[in-house]
Formats: structure tokens, C-alpha cells, sequence
């Protein structure tokens, strides 16, 4: 047999590409699991950004194929008392620190998922030091559940386990939606966390068609289908392609133009 | 059969590493095509610089086997009306938007190519929104290639495709080359578009053999080898590993030193 | 045969994402090996930095399956007449400039090497100038490697290579260990040359159990288990994965808060 029973593991971390520590996992896991394939979402996430991981690995997961292993190591407390989770849902795997970062997944009522902290140490690779869980415990527990090792080989199925609170928009009287911006991308263009679908409920509501869009007192009236619609030199808006509201400058960097940071408040209001 | 036709395929994009764009597309790739090969060209190019786009696919593509699929998705006016291409060589296969990118390979005689504004939309991902061609475009059509889908499938050849004019040197009088700063890799040096050939033709022709190279008021009199045979701390020049003309400084960064710009005129004079 | 025999290429370099390199190298590996893995170390070595490429490759190749052969391209003076070499240890297969970034092997008694010129030049590639050394040499060598060519095909053995010093700690009076910052890592880590077990010795040595760790003026009277463990808003220590004396801040940046550089000295004094 040459192939893994699930042959793909996505690895999303803080670590970054000039050190080594990236390679050293892709070692590990191959050296356990000589033809699953590692496919790199990111390396680059802010240090120690749990929600930003989190970001990230949601927009990716669902495009991979089913019974895709993703690693994410995003850990602020790495070494500490805190166990890792293996966490399974109908089509996909997750190995994950137990600090809340795969709360999207938690929160996510059409993807019910099993919780396992992992405790199956003889899995684990022996070190001399303990500050790098992603080579001695995240690697190997997904190379050898590549292999097919059931899952309950690795831990016990828990309940307890870290859940963080993820903004969600809310509606305000008849015709506001108050939502947040949820990221900012390398382009500077700015994700809010509302969805196309809660305009439209809002807009049915209320029986008006026409919106607003707020930020930063900035009003944007429209929605554009794709970036190239947008006038330069002012700030637009478009469903993107995870069906959020996103401000962006057409050729330009919204971001920067509007110096917005994460968590600012994003509105719509129905008119 | 588990090998795909066309087994490789490579990447060229302004995505960067931070997002979870790339590795959406790789997703999106093996999930439809599950035993291709991905290679990075790079996700690194300047933000909507199709210029830097070419001449970075350009430098790379023809080290790879026959066959390789090359996708490039650096794209300002992405989601536009403007298609995107297939264009197919001889040994090669690209997929990228209708703006010219690929127009080292139009102007490129010694491999004609045929283009297809793909528009069989049946092999896109369906999707929210309309910002992320590189995910619901060119990643599928490129697994769908992979697999040997015939390329009559994709869309209908077309002679209306966008070409840019890539800068060439010319020949000025009896002993001038003028030729301009086509890229500065990450190390500062400085590489323009006049060929060893050009000179060699042009001192031919004078039955001169020496020559001197300015740039930004500095004049270099002769070609080295290779890079340590420079004198430090001033400019020199060597035949890169492409067959062009590249201005360095020995242990130091030529771009800083001289100040140097894409763009930047060239000049080869002989003596 | 679909499979090469020695199945997986790792990559460290300076070439960084953005140029062609790196891209460029893997074509011209599956050109020669279609099969081979290809696996990235680091491409952000610092510009020249024939030190941090050793250090960076030494924390991360042990973790690789045998066999794997581990190509380095960290090379200031590209293109001279240094020759490339290929060194051989039990299990490990190793492709680098003769400058000495392999130093870390040759001082390493543990795992004695055989050191083979490369001049077999019927493997190297053509080419229009000679600085890509990486394309051209290294590349195709490790192509043709992976495929099970026999290692006396490319040079002569020789014991005359250039052999870098590497820092060792050294025991001053009964009581002091004088080492370096040998690494800084990306979270800002500072990573010492001096092991948990020199400390052990000289502990055993004077009978006396505990000691305190010296760099830039600052004491620091523990060591850690896991990060998590330290003070936020003071630096700590730690035995880091790889059995080294690690000074960090939790959830904060030891380089900055220290000024620290490569090179600077850290004391333990047992007391």
C-alpha cells in the first residue's frame, strides 16, 4: 500500500519561512508517512493571532478534499498544561491546540464536530526540550492519522474544551445592521462579518431595497459584483468570494485609505 | 490510473503568504485532480505588477517538463469582463487572464501559440461572490487540464487577446545600445534586457571588441564571469544565468547603490 | 519503477519567494526526477549568511526520513572556483558550496562524513551565464542523486575543504559557562549556544544545584519548562527542542526588549 488512508494534511501556523521550524514538521511527518502530502495554507499568521488562524482556516478547509488533515499551530501557551485536541467532523480533521482557535468550527451548527483531547503520548516524539509541540506532538498525531489510526486511539472525547466568542452582526431597530471588520488582507482590502444573506433578510423585512454602507464615516451605497467596477480613488464595496461585505480601492489599498483596524465597526443600514 | 496527464503545475501570483489564498487554490486543485503536482513559482509578485509577472514565468517555465500547466492570476481588473485565457505552446500550457501577462510568449516567435478565451463555465466553482478567479477559475481549469480534458473543451480560439510591448533594446548609430532596467531580484541586482548577443552582434559588425556599460552616470568596462570576480564596493557587470546583462555590486546591494528603478536606461557603447 | 531511490530533496537558501529561484530549481528537479519530493527548509536565509543556513539546516535535517538528500544554496561567492560539494554521512545526503556552511557535520563526531568533489560536469545543465549555480549545478546533481546514480560518479573524495569554526561554550574557573547567541528566531527568541547538559557537568562538577543565567546585564535565576511558565514583561529562560539554553518573553519579543544580537555573550554561573 503506497497511498495514506487520508493523504492530505494542510498545515496553518505563526511560525513563519525563515527558521527552521516548518521544515523540521514536514521531516516528521513524512518520515512517519512517506506519501501523504502537505499542502501550506499559511505560515505567516501574527504571532500568537488565535483569530486570525482561525480566519484563515475556515476560508481554506472546505476546498480540500474530504478526510483533509489540517494542523493548526497558533499557540501562545505552547507547552503548557493545555492539551491538544483532535477535533472530527463529517468530512474533515483538525489537530489544534485547545486554545479556541477552531471556534468557527465549534460555532458552526452544520458541521457538528467531535472533540478529543489527545493523550496518546507514545505518539509523541521524545525531546530534549518541550517548546515545540508542532515538531513532538501536532506533526506526528497527523502523520499517523494519515496512516489510519482511528481516532480514538488518540484521547478520550471531551466536552471541555475552549471556546472563543466570535462577533457576530446584530440587527438594531428596523433598519441597522452593526457588524465588525473581521480581517484585512495582504491587498488592504477590509472583510467585514456581514453576510450578503443578512442584508437581504433585513432589506425583506423592512420591504426597502436600498442600502448604505458605513465605516469610518464613510458611506458607500452600493455593491459592486467584482473589484474593477469600483471608482479609484474612493472606497467601494463588494460581496466577496466568501460571501462577505468587503471595502476595498479599486487599484488601491482601503486599509491604508481608511486606516482601519480589525474589529472596527462596519454598518449597513437599510434605506 | 492514478497519475494525471499533464502531471505538473505550477503557480504565479501577488497572493502572497499570509492569506489563505494559495492554499484555497491548492485545495480547490487536488480535490479535483488528486494526484497533480503543485509547484510555487511565486506569490511574492508586487501587487498587480503584470510586468514582473511575465518576466518571473518567463525565467522559470522552460526548466519544466513538457507539459507543465503555468497559471498566473496577477489581475487588477479581476472579475471583470475580461476572459481568461488558455494559451498553448508546443510544451507548454498557461491559464491567465486576457491582460497581457503572457505577452513574452506572443512576442516570442520561436514558440507560436494558439489562445482560447475559456468560457466553458461548467468547470467553474460556483460561488458567493465574484472577487476570486484565481479559486473559481484558474485553479479548477488547471485540474481539469491535469486530468487531459482536451483543450477544445475550454473555451474557443481567439485572435483578440491583449498584448503589451516589451521594452527591447536599440541600436543607436554605429556603437550604441540603449536598453532599459527589466528587473531587480531580492539580492539588488540589477538586471536589463540587452543579451551578450546584442553586443556581440553589434561589435561584429564595428570590428570592435571593447565595450563599456552605463547606468545612472557610472560606467562599468568590461564583463565578468561570475559575481566574485567583481571589485567590491563598486558596480559590476556579468551575463546572468538568463543571457542578460546584470549590473551588481560584489557583497553589496547595486539597486541601493545606484539608486536603481525598473525602467531605468541601459546603455552599451562600443569602443 | 516510479519511485526514486532516494525519494526526497530538501531546499535551504537565500533566494527568498519572490524571484524565480526557487521555482525555477524545482523544475529543473522534475525535469531530471519527476518523482522526487521536494521539500523547502528556508528560502529566507539572510543574504549570504553562511552561518544561519548551518544553523538552520542542522536544527531541522535529523528529523528527515534516510536517504534524504539536503541541498544548501547560501553562497557569497557563486560562480568562482569553489568547487560544489557532495557529503555523505550514514544517513543523510548533503549538496553545498565548499564555504564552510556545512561546518556543523564536519565538527560533528557523531556522524563522520565522506566529502566528494563535484566536478562531474556532463550533470550540470548549459547555460548562458554562470551565477545560478542553484539551476545549474546543485539542481541537476540532486536530481540525478535522487534517482540512485552512485555518489563516486560525481567527484573525487578529498580532505581539503574549507572548514568554518563554530562557537563552542567554554568553562571558565569552576563556576562560569561563557557562550554566544548563536540564533534569533522569528518570535524573537534568543537561542544560546550552551546545552541543558554542559550545565549538568559543571553542576555535578562543583556539587552545587543551582545556577543563574547572564546576557546583557540581566539575571535570570530558573529555567522554564515551557514557555507559558515565564513572567510576562521580563525576560526567561528555557531549554528550548533542541537541548539549548533559550532566553524569550512570554507573549513578548527577547531580541527587542535585550537589543540582543548574534554573537553576544550568555553566562551561567552555578552557585
Amino acid at each position: 500500500m503506497t497511498s495514506p488512508v487520508r493523504p492530505y494534511i494542510t498545515l496553518t501556523t505563526d511560525f513563519g519561512l525563515k527558521d527552521h521550524f516548518v521544515g523540521t514538521m514536514k521531516g516528521v511527518i513524512i518520515n512517519i508517512s512517506p506519501f501523504v502530502r502537505i499542502i501550506d495554507i499559511s505560515h505567516q499568521i501574527t504571532p500568537q493571532d488565535i483569530d486570525e488562524a482561525g480566519f484563515v482556516l475556515e476560508c481554506a478547509y472546505k476546498y480540500f478534499p474530504p478526510y483533509t488533515i489540517n494542523v493548526v499551530v497558533v499557540a501562545p501557551e505552547v507547552g503548557s498544561a493545555r492539551k491538544p485536541l483532535l477535533v472530527v467532523s463529517d468530512r474533515y480533521y483538525f489537530i489544534a491546540p485547545d486554545n479556541g482557535v477552531l471556534s468557527f468550527l465549534y460555532n458552526n451548527e452544520e458541521e457538528p464536530v467531535k472533540v478529543i483531547e489527545i493523550n496518546a503520548e507514545h505518539y509523541f516524539l521524545e525531546s530534549p526540550g518541550f517548546t515545540f509541540h508542532g515538531r513532538d506532538i501536532f506533526a506526528p498525531v497527523a502523520a499517523w492519522l494519515s496512516k489510519g489510526i482511528d481516532i480514538t486511539n488518540f484521547g478520550i472525547e471531551t466536552e471541555n474544551y475552549v471556546k472563543r466568542a466570535i462577533p457576530k452582526p446584530e440587527v438594531f431597530g428596523k433598519d441597522l445592521i452593526r457588524g465588525r471588520v473581521a480581517h484585512i488582507d495582504k491587498f488592504g482590502n477590509i472583510i467585514s462579518n456581514i453576510k450578503r444573506s443578512h442584508i437581504d433578510e433585513l432589506a425583506a423585512k423592512t420591504g426597502k431595497g436600498k442600502f448604505e454602507i458605513h465605516i469610518k464615516d464613510i458611506k458607500i451605497g452600493s455593491l459592486n459584483q467584482f473589484y474593477a467596477q469600483g471608482d479609484r480613488g474612493k472606497p467601494n464595496a463588494v460581496i466577496n468570494s466568501n460571501g462577505y461585505v468587503e471595502i476595498y480601492c479599486y487599484m488601491g489599498n482601503a486599509k491604508e485609505a481608511l486606516k482601519a483596524v480589525k474589529g472596527d465597526e462596519v454598518g449597513v443600514v437599510i434605506k
